[in-house]
Parts: C-alpha cells; structure tokens; sequence
C-alpha cells in the first residue's frame, strides 16, 4: 500500500511521451496495491494509470497479466485496458522495473455489497468467463489445490504461536486438505479465471458495475471456483453470517449469462470450502511470517476459519440460492 | 507518505454530498505527505484534493492554514483553494480527523530546477508576500530564530552517535547559534510567508508556476528569509555546488515584483545561514529520532552543513546575484 518504486516528473514525462497519450498535467503515487507501485496520470486527453511491477509478480507472467486485458477489453469487457507505446509495446520499463500503461477505469469498490451489485458481480463474472474462452495463454494456478498441502506445511509449526486461542486450527486444515483431496470435482469446465475477485478489486458507480481489476491472480481453473470465492468474498456479513439473498443474486445472476451445469451446481459446496481454505492459508502464512517494514497489516485468518465451517454444513448447493 | 486514516467509498460519499461538488467517480488514497492523509477524487465536475488531518498538525492551526489559502486564492494566487461546504464551513470532521476539501492542482514538481523555473518560484513567492498583506490572521514561526536553541539541546547528546563521522557537528552548529543570536536583523519587513517552499512544494507546468502547495509551515516572518529559505532549496546542485546563475534568477525575479531594500539585501547571507541552519536542526532532530514504524527515510542533515558552510563563507549579497 505505497509506492515502491519513486518515479520523478523528470523520468515520468520522457516516459509519457514514448506513447500517444498527451502531456501530462499531474500525476500521483496511489497509496493502493500491497504488491505493486501504481501512479495515476492526468495528461490533456484523459487519465491513466501506471504500474511498477515490484518482486512478488514475476516477469514471466506479464505477457499473460497484460494479454487477458487486451483480450478482455478488446471485446468490450470493463477492465483496465493496456495502452500501447508508439512501438506497439504495451510491457515497458521504468526505474528498472517491468511497467505498463493501462487505462483509468472510474468508479468505487463498495464494502458492504448490496445483493443488487452482487448480481452486478455475477453477471459480469460470467461475461469474463464467456469472452475468456479466445484466451490463448495459459497460466496454472499457483494457489490452486495442488499447491495447498504445500502452503498448510509451510505454516503448521508456528501455527500454535501465532494463534493460541485456536488450538485445533491444524487439525481443522489437515481434515479439509484430506477432504478435498478426495472429493475435488473433475470434468468440469475449465476457463480463465480472476481467482481474486474481492469486493476491493470490483468497482461501481452507484449500482451499476464499472469494471473489474487487479487480474493479478488470473489463472486457468474450473470456472465454479471463481463463482465459489466471490460467495466467500461477498455473501458473508461483517458479523460472520452468510446472506443467502446476496449469495441467490450472485448465483442466480451468473447463471442468466453462463449457466452452471449439473455436475457444477453440485460441486458447489465442495468448491466454497476449497475457496475458504485457499484464503485461510495465505491469509495464515502472512499472519504468521510478517514482512519487515510491511505497510499492511495482515488480515485475520480466522475469518475463514468461520467461513469454512459454514461450507461444511450446508445441507447442498440450495444454501447458495440454486434451487 | 502515506494513508494514515482510511476513508471508505460509504464514508466518503455522504461526506462528498455535503458540497457542492457533483458525484464521485473515483477516488484514491495519495502517496504523498509526510504529516496527513489525503485523498484525489474526481467528480464528474472536476478534481478536488481532500487532506485529513493527522497528529502532527495542530488543530488551532487549521484556522490559518485554510484561511490563508482562502485570502491568497480568492486574490487570484495560484494555491489550493479551499472548498466550502453546503453550510458554508471549510473546515469539517471526517472518520475522527479534521479535513478539508480544496481545489486540485494540476502541474509537476521539478527535481533539479532550470533558472527559468527559480524566476517563475521568485516572481511567485513575491505575488504571495504582497498578496499576504491583507491577511489578518497571525501565526508565530515556531521554527525560527527563537526555537532554534531548543531543538539543538533536544539532540546534542545523541549527536555524536548518530552521525560520528561529524565530531565537530556540535561545535560547528553552537557556534552558529551564537553568531546568529547577535546578528539576526531587525526591522526588515514582516508578514506572512511560506518557511518549507521546496520544490517539491511548487507545481511547474512546462517552465511556468502553475502553484505552490502546503502550507502547513506557514507563519509570520521576515519576508527575506522566505526567500532565503527558497536559496537553500532551490540552488544548489546535487553535487553541493551553489549555481549563482539560478541565485540571481530567483532574487533578481523577486525584485521585479517586490523590491527588496537595502537592510534586505545586505542582511541575505545572514538570513541565508540561518536558514540553514534551521533544516539541518530540523533534518537533525529527525535523524537522531526515528519514529518506529515510519515510512519516510529521514533526508541526511550533512547537506545542511555544507549550505550552512557555504553562506558563512560568501562575501557578501553579490554571491546571491544581488549586485
């Protein structure tokens, strides 16, 4: 949450001006994105925003990162679009590090949805599957379920000292990996996906969605998956109770656009509680390895502790509004 | 550098509605000011800046911060303007801090300035002293000569550890002290001035003023030393050069719309050392104190020695370009 990577006017204007994108009158270090440097620009014509792609992205994925835009936006889809130099580059370098110019896209994340944009969300959700379908590249998902035992081991040492008041909490994760090693579904259909669609990374003005961004985590998976973290990310109240009618408008909404089949609205339970476990684990690991000088403030795993247990006792995929 | 108090979209948009401003697009936390947090957002009338005021700023000072801004940008000076509510208030409350909501300014600020740009800065802080006469408003400079004494007995014991290569520091700044003590002027022409014009605090568009911003070291004081302070800052080169070329565009751009009088030109090589001597004690303090948890790298206070080192060593104002 802060800029990294300094840009002064003195290297930004000579950058600006490789592309055809007009003077700049302003531009700003945006306190946003734990991972990156970003920095709006306000030039003549419009406004713009840049990032400086810091260690946790690796390099290799841009060309992915910043093709799923292309490919997005070019068919119309609302997300920040990459702004190409006069070259034809869309991935650059600034100050040493990898950057790219993407288009501004207007509008606020909300932090209390209401079912209205979670129906907004899914609609949305399900339109990125469909124009996803052309996508080429392919990007595995490193936070998928092969790479949970992995992420679980990582932190089950220090688990007891990080988290006294939840002394079963190894158990409660070791069972889920069993579990879900087990019952993971198989033969549904697979796509792009965003991975990471919180309601901080989904912007509206008013009620009407303006975009999605951050694709940061976009991978090939089962498309459900995406379906089953937004019902992780949007349906639960700040209290820990689950809204069964933001999760119907969520559900029900997505299906207007892309509807689920059989074998997907069956897996469904099983794949909100391998959503739960994905953000209970990287949450647990950045709880218990804090960074040295970090600017965010780890958020609390056990929040997904509660989630998970929800999933578990869902009577069937109805708990989600899919009647 | 940094947001200290978050501001969510549902907190800020019934705060933005309180004005008169249109709707919010978009909003984003700045990376930019050491001492409060602050906000751009865009409407779909135009772009304001909304700071909130952290610790370090005294709120019985906000009174003249934003009353100053309003004496200087209603006479047409290019500063933020501050916004009134609805209610006809400038200063309000948000999520526990006081804030206030003033213009945008657009333009960049320069790292190494060009004497075109030290013309433009002196012409400005010229226009702001004249202008500032009206402003009935009064704020004692609590880092002038007055509390210069204080702030080098709060550091003088860990001086030696902090910077050891520097072991005559303490002599070379007491010694100082006294100097200035007997040779402040007296009797040159007071009012308000800016005391931190930096060029990280005056916005270029191109080679012309488009502003200056942050006001929050503003007071009353000598006029001269304003623009003493601006010869530190502004004219010397990265290697610890002095560039009389940009000395003499500034003073001698100052002059043309103020005219400084005899007791001013010849008390400059002393305003110029005390100066000097105020952002190394300040750079000083910082350095031998740093805050836990802070996100601004302390600015090493030797380059003040060298400056300091420089005005006592000049032989008169000619080495300013005021021939």
């Amino acid at each position: 949450m802060a800029v990294y990577t300094e840009v002064s006017a003195d290297e930004l204007i000579p950058f600006v001006e490789t592309y055809n994108i007009g003077s700049v009158l302003t531009f700003k270090g945006i306190a946003e994105g734990v991972e990156n440097t970003n920095y709006m620009i306000q030039t003549d014509r419009d406004r713009f925003f840049l990032t400086l792609y810091e260690k946790r992205v690796k390099p290799e994925d841009l060309p992915f990162f910043l093709g799923l835009l292309n490919h997005l936006s070019d068919q119309g889809f609302p997300c920040p679009k990459p702004i190409h130099d006069r070259e034809g580059r869309d991935l650059r370098e600034l100050n040493g590090r990898p950057a790219a110019m993407v288009s501004f896209l207007d509008g606020l994340s909300v932090r209390r949805p209401k079912p209205v944009q979670c129906a907004e969300l899914g609609q949305g959700l399900a339109k990125m599957h469909l124009l996803g379908e052309g996508f080429t590249i392919k990007r595995q998902n490193a936070l998928g379920p092969g790479g949970w035992r992995e992420l679980f081991e990582s932190c089950r040492g220090s688990m007891s000292k990080g988290l006294p008041q939840m002394p079963s909490l190894e158990e409660v994760i070791s069972n889920e990996l069993d579990n879900l090693a087990s019952n993971w579904p198989v033969g549904l259909p697979e796509g792009t996906i965003h991975a990471d669609l919180f309601p901080d990374n989904v912007f509206f003005i008013g009620d009407r969605l303006s975009g999605f961004i951050d694709f940061y985590f976009a991978c090939n998976d089962l498309l459900a998956y995406d379906l089953a973290i937004c019902l992780n990310a949007w349906c639960f109240e700040p209290d820990g109770q689950f809204n069964i009618t933001k999760a119907r408008a969520l559900t029900n909404a997505y299906s207007t656009v892309r509807p689920l089949n059989a074998q997907e609205i069956a897996a469904l339970p099983t794949l909100a509680r391998g959503a739960a476990l994905r953000f209970l684990l990287t949450r647990l690991v950045d709880w218990l390895t804090p960074v040295e000088g970090a600017l965010v403030k780890p958020k609390d795993p056990r929040e997904y502790v509660e989630k998970l247990r929800f999933h578990k006792n869902v009577k069937g995929p109805s708990a989600y509004g899919l009647d």
